[in-house]
C-alpha cells in the first residue's frame, strides 16, 4: 500500500500507476497483446500464482481495460479481450519494450515488432520505418529474430 | 518481491520492469524530467518517505539511470541527474501521461506538453501537432493549463 500522498497527486502519471503500475498486471497486458485470452493460457504462459492472476484480471475487468466474455455454455467458461480503453495502453508497452531491448536485456531484442503489411520494424514513435505508415497494435506482427541472417523471424502473434 | 519465474522472462518489458517498474522509481523519474534534482526537493515533491527516496535514488544510480554530482563542498552535497539511459525513458512517461490524461483523470490534464519553439502540442507519437518536429525531452515545455480560454498555461519546466 502506497502512502496517501502518492494517489494525492493530481498527476496523470500517478493515476495511470494507480491502475496499470503493478508489474503482474503489465505483464497479463502484455499477454493480452500477443493474443493470450483464456485464464490458462495467462497461468501457463506467465507462471503466476493463479490467486494473483484472478486478482489481477478482476481488476483490469472492473476498470475497463479488459472485458470478460462468455466463449462456452456448460460449463460456463469466459475469456478476457482487450478494450478500447486496453488497446490505447499499447504506447506504453512498446515504450517499456523498446527501452528494454536497449538497456536492460542483453543480447538481442527477443521479440521484434514488424509492420504487418510491408515488413518494416516499428520505430520508436510507432512508425513503419519502412513505408513511414504510424502504427497501431493490430497493425504490426510479433516475431522472434531468426538466427539466419536475412531469414524471416518466428511468428508469435 | 516477485517470484522467480517473472524475471527468468526473456522479455524486454519484464526486465524494463525489473529496473524502473516500480511506482515510486517511475514519480521519482517524472520529477527529475521536471528538473528536480535534489534530494531535499524529491522529498519534497513527492512526500515520500526518506529511506524510500534513499533507496530509489540509490538504486537509479547504481543502474546508471540517474548520475550522482557534488554540487558543494564543505558539507559535501549531491545532486542526481538523468543519463542518456534515463533521458530514453521519456517515451515510458509520455505514454504513461498521456493514457493518464485519457482515462485515468477527472477534467483536464493537470499538466499539458508543448513544442518549444512553436508551442505546439506534443502528440501521442511525440511530434509536434503544430510543425511536425519529432521531439524528445528537452525540446518540450511542461504547462499548467490555463482556466481562461487562449491564454497559455503556466510554465512547470
Amino acid at each position: 500500500m502506497l502512502p496517501r500522498r502518492y494517489v494525492d497527486q493530481h498527476c496523470s502519471i500517478a493515476a495511470s500507476l494507480e491502475l496499470v503500475g503493478d508489474r503482474w498486471t503489465l505483464l497479463v497486458l502484455r499477454e493480452a497483446f500477443l493474443g493470450t485470452r483464456r485464464f490458462d493460457d495467462f497461468q501457463h504462459r506467465l507462471g503466476v500464482a493463479r490467486n494473483v492472476l484472478t486478482d489481477r484480471l478482476r481488476r483490469l475487468t472492473d476498470e475497463g481495460i479488459l472485458e470478460r466474455a462468455r466463449y462456452q455454455e456448460g460449463p460456463e467458461r469466459f475469456e478476457y479481450r482487450l478494450t478500447g480503453k486496453g488497446l490505447d495502453l499499447w504506447p506504453v508497452l512498446v515504450a517499456l519494450m523498446q527501452w528494454g531491448d536497449r538497456y536492460a536485456i542483453d543480447g538481442e531484442p527477443p521479440v521484434v515488432l514488424r509492420h504487418r503489411d510491408c515488413g518494416g520494424e516499428v520505430d520508436d514513435r510507432r512508425v513503419c520505418a519502412r513505408c513511414r505508415a504510424p502504427l497501431g497494435p493490430r497493425d504490426v506482427q510479433r516475431l522472434r529474430p531468426s538466427t539466419t541472417p536475412g531469414a524471416p523471424g518466428q511468428l508469435i502473434a
